[in-house]
């Protein structure tokens, strides 16, 4: 197969494909730091946190899906080997062994805070190249800011 | 909270504990991989092996969740960060850009018969020191040998 | 908990704030108004008005929800007490009593088209300072806007 | 339409009207000040007490509609238009601004145990003129105070 | 099988079988006399009309066997045959052939009022002699006087 | 309303309008006889034939309602009131009071065997005049056949 | 591909050929016929005929899919592209603009007066030829019946 | 925490709280001697009664839950723990070992009139104190007197 | 028991028994046949045709019930015992191994052809003794010929 | 009734509403073409690409409706009539006859691309005039530009 | 396709697949034996065994798949034609014409006794070469103990 | 009957029957002490532990159900009556009254670790009698483990 053809012109393509591997490596690497803390979690609050946690857990994997078919729809490759994410990823990492309930509502809290920026600056760049990608992005913005509040809820 | 009391020695615990840690980590590396292959995929039969491998990332996500929640359970802190998986898996790896689904299918098929051989060594290993860990490795392995046997029923 | 931080400026956070609580008192008042034709109507066509206007109820609702969640998630305290929206609400009021069918209908129409009219306000009101809370209001106008269709249509 | 023909005296129907009024004042506003603290709430027991309190809405508008219809069903128009409910309502009101869990729980409880005060005269009232509408005053009376018991076992 | 030992004395069966009794042959032919409407109704309002009555026929359907199994439970045998049906009904029967929905409604409307007096008798009757069924039939005079509500509020 | 306009001539018409009534009546009684023998039933094997019995009445209650709707589809109304059901049903009636479990199947049994010869009939006379009237008549008495040897078996 | 090797002579498929594309003409306008109706409605009867013309839609788009896939299954091609349903519909066509809630329940009336006309010629004539397709055409004449009275019930 | 402050005065909680724990201990151990009978089950009614019992199972754990719940609510704390069962229930006990179907039959309604019995003073106790307390003990006891007559209607 | 009296003549039974057992015997083959290629699948196509394969098992076990238990109630004794479908079935047998994709479909292809051309003889031979079975025959040979259509389609 | 009365100016309601009434050819057409399709393809993919277009149909079909709910709600009357979706479609039409699965994925990939190219268009011109209209034909653009990817991924 | 490349060796191979070849055969005929009493049965009992057998039908197809998708994903082509089953089955075969239900009973236990017995055999086998299986083995085994003990239990 | 026939040898069945009969009384009682904890639970976190103790309580049912089934499939008579429960628990009891929840999680995670030495135990015991009853008692175990970590974690 030649590549997929893209609707988009390719100096557009290029700033729609940054923001989509680098919304796929952030979306990838939060699910794999919620489930390092659902499962490692102790505290008063374990049963609470440790399911609330894979609610994250499920709008990162949804989100990872859209996202990544979105870059191949559009005519670039997503790129979610876990090299890929081990090395390019911002989101600060937990501690190996038990992670303290308190430690990881702070933590996730921080986390997404971080994402939510990042996120936001690929809605702007993708606001003139590509208005159906910005819609995507838009969306899962909104998520990740619900469940932000919710952490910061409970500190 | 103090470690969680574990209903094993401390030798078996080395022994299931390693079993448990490996098992993770190729389970979630395989469910990168077969994520990575069902974003980039092409070719004839691109529909039903992008829904096939799909059926790979449940059954590597529910085997996960089994088997960190059973390390934790026996007393031992499972590790799926994204650089311990990317420094530690024994897959073998994609290459980036469009994957062709005949490479895919042979690639998975190969895959998934290494981690096979894996699995079976961790239920020999874990015969003695912890049948309830056996049992849920040995549930794994017959859900990896029966996609094991459907992947390669397409070369 | 220090406030919630707010991803916005504080100029953005006004204007985003005044949107969504004016947004929350028009669907909160929905809600409280379409219960009130639901429960006191008469006439031939009571069954049908008597239904469709729950539909009303349950997308007054559901916007109220997201609507109040999206405020505090930026950091604003949604308002939607009792006598707060009694105070602050613009929607046109029912008389106490049995409510005619046909002037229900003719009612809710009117209601319908004030209301969509402060919601398009909004939506340019938020578009510079905050897209993601815009994209909700889309949402809930384009809502609103079939309803008001549908209302219209039996007048 | 004339007045739907009541099943009952018109003494009778003084009482059973005033006492279904009453409790749609209450079950109204329960489910506006249950939902501001669903939205404004804080603190570590954030996300328990934030679902809890869905449950106490779903209990309160399910709760409404019956009395509602109940009223209009033996010939009483029910009034739950905001004016009405501000001006009526008996609940302690909450503050504006974020809501601690701790206060929360014991405001729900005070408020019900309220509520449930006033139900249980309710039920008194309606014994001689209408023992259907008393057995639904029961019914949400039943409910009131499960709800009440929970969110006092938490303080 | 002997006859089934009942719970309650002579005196009082007699009471509940008889309210029982009537209420089963009540309830039978209040579907029957639905389902001849819902078939031969003509009118502007046909398809709402002809849905609500199968509403009607699913309340007297289920409140049938509630009725002819509490009967029985204590100790009274319900006759639901044809011709007892015929011979004891109190409900004015509806005319062969094509029936006009404003008809239907109204008809509907008056049986219902008629069948409210006699289960508002029946809750009576049965208050001293036996407080279970008495619950069963102010359970079925809920839904009777909802249903009367509604028709009446179509006319 | 002026009659429905029927797609059959009127020789035709009057054929298939007697085949669908006299069926009408036949599927009325028999949820009647079968609710009957339900309620009063006695017996060892009390529970299975009592819930057996609620089979037939769901087939009888679904083939009447497609019976009537068929009748009126094509220009007869049909008429299932208590008076016509009573008067002109060809069941056999059971007797008042409880209802020994081998004698109900031996019932049943026996008026399905007489219901399925006129269903037969119904089938012969209807071929030329309406192959569409004809299916359903086939469809209820293959349901028919079935429960017949399904309680001839018990015997 | 060979053409599909028919269970059926030559003589006999070329009628049932083209009964089934007759019925697939017929059935595709009638869901579009039905959708621009459903959309460009208008009067007090609005919402109740809106959704009835769905159910219509609906059972015309299944009938499609088994008519369609019935005549490639006998060996004949389908054409249900929008110039053949164009060229060869005969359903009399809707004006475009608002169609007033009356004239649309007469019009559906008629085509499917009209419609069933057809089916029953095609009935008779695949008699001979193909009971198989005779019973799915009879199965669809039936709803189409159903439908017919249900529309002209309300006129 | 305090005590839970009951809505009854001291004199009433007293009977409400004897009715309930007494309540509590009859479906308890109903709970237990249904599965010792469905466990040891033997005779030809095997499987029949083998599932019914687990209907009675069914109910007699749902009114536990609702009884003691209700108990806590009102301001008594339930006891259920299995001394206090052994100790104080009134229930006949099955002996160890196979249990005859017939002979469990006639265990079960002998047991469940029993229990009846209670159940009737119960409601009659709590009539003055407590309504609502009454009013879910006569929704037990319409099912227990509904299994009863199931369970009489076999032997 | 007697055998199930039969409302078909002797005769007619003779002809129609064996128009069912004869389907009986290719339905239940046609299960064990396609199972048998189910699991000795390979080839490209392996996931896709393993999959379709179990959508014949489906239509062929529900075949299988129906025809038999046609039988029966007609008064005839089915057949489906391991020799007897060795012995009696007309289908053409797989060989033993490992099965190609593009030779089950070809296999698949032709023996469901024949099973048409039988089903066809059986639907003229039932068409006169019972139109009941003849419906019956009629709608598993729709399906017959919907699978062969499909598997065609594929070579 | 007299025409919705829109939201929009003048103006921008002729931009908007050549928008809507476009995307409903294009929509319309594609349900057409894809059934065409589905009913007349073969090939070795026959199975998944049947399928596949199944899938595109449903996007189809919800695109038609909400397109032009959107467009009788602001105040255009939507065209979806035969004669006018084949006069105005832009849609490359297929061969009547047997379609070979290349060359339908190769149609449908193409066919895609031209739709997405107009839908782009649309996207652009709504900006300005109604963000609502705008919202919607982004959504159905990213589910058309999804499936144009999984088409070409097949080439 | 080559073979399936086994994760065992030669020898363990060999043991293994026998062990599923006669686990195959076993539990294709007991969905045969089982079918053909579930139509052929009679007696007082006979609704309650006809259902009983359905389930041990529905545990026979089940585990045939289990075992003939191991049997091929070790590398084994399993075999279960109806030639094969005939000739090998080691199963008790039921006479032809009406079965009573006591001796189906009796028949079923016996049968269900002699698989157990060869099941636990097969257990013993595969325990050193293949524990994987062996756990399939021991599940398959605790269906058919539970099935034999429901039959025996009604001898 | 006769005593279940037992596929175990005589020495054999009473190390599985002890295993077995020891595990019922230790489920029923977590059942009845997981439900006391349940009902009379105060704290701070009272929600979420009163919902976790019923995830307790429904394992330990299911458990006992299997457990009980299994031992009675093997030819031993469970006893799990009020007297034998109470006689012989080893589970530390509750005491009456108000339990503190960080209390009530200490004394089930310290309850849970002691169970699991007795599964433990039975695991190794029934290794060479039964793996069938092992298998069951492993899935058991794994399933208190998980939960002895979830409670353990909160501490």
């Amino acid at each position: 197969m030649a590549a997929v053809k893209s609707p988009l012109s390719d100096s557009d393509l290029k700033v729609v494909g940054e923001a989509l591997q680098g919304a796929l490596i952030d979306l990838i690497d939060l699910s794999l730091v919620a489930k390092q803390a659902h499962w490692n979690l102790t505290g008063r609050n374990f049963k609470v946190v440790h399911e609330h946690l894979d609610e994250v857990v499920a709008i990162a994997r949804a989100g990872q899906d859209d996202v990544a078919e979105r870059a191949v729809a559009v005519g670039v490759n997503p790129d979610g080997r876990a090299r890929t994410v081990a090395d390019r990823t911002q989101l600060p990492q937990l501690e190996a062994g038990y992670l303290d309930d308190d430690k990881v509502v702070a933590a996730i809290t921080d986390l997404l805070a971080q994402m939510i920026s990042r996120f936001r600056e690929r809605i702007k760049a993708t606001d003139e190249p590509d208005q159906v990608t910005q819609d995507l992005l838009i969306s899962i913005t909104s998520k990740l800011e619900k469940q932000h509040w919710m952490f910061q809820a409970q500190t």
